[in-house]
């Protein structure tokens, strides 16, 4: 299979979208899609993914992930996995640049 | 579903393991094994996994992926990833703390 590879840089990545709430998507890894995107002042409401774990890493700034037991903060370099069928909400008040991983289809453009 | 979730955090998980080649478990995505791992100064095979895409991403550090296109510098902050039956080999000189991400059951413990 001769195919060059592409890098991506998680921070340019995220910065080259030059809007908010706007998902890019960058990358697949065996039927999941890698979305980055920049989030700010935005809490979305508590739902759930009943199909997917989701994967969310923070590139640069921070926000917390509320579930029903707990608000968890969530900094540069760290990432948390939601498993699927499991209620949560981020509650982002600072800029946040993210990495999100989950199957194809899990995202719709208002609940994540 | 009432269970506490627990955030990662990359850089203190793979230096949390004080080792050189020992690859750590740190999270699961829908039959993904998320692995953290420091490397310094080695070649490996080249090898393919038929089975999974791999990801690999740069906590800290920088490794050099070599396909049969093409030599790929990446740096902390960087990810990559190799479509199954792709034919590639990670380059390392100096200390790289990595999260390799694939299906569970891909890696085998000498070839990455």
């Amino acid at each position: 299979m001769l195919e060059k590879l592409e890098k991506i840089n998680l921070s340019d990545a995220a910065r080259a979208i030059g809007q908010l709430y706007v998902y890019d998507k960058v990358g697949r890894l065996n039927g999941h899609v890698l979305s980055v995107v920049n989030v700010e002042d935005r809490t979305l409401d508590f739902h759930v993914h009943e199909g997917s774990d989701e994967l969310f890493y923070v590139i640069e700034g921070s926000f917390q992930l509320e579930t029903e037991e707990e608000l968890i903060a969530l900094n540069a370099g760290e990432l948390i996995i939601v498993p699927k069928g499991k209620r949560h909400r981020p509650v982002v008040t600072e800029l946040c640049r993210c990495l999100l991983i989950e199957l194809e289809g899990t995202l719709d453009p208002t609940n994540h």
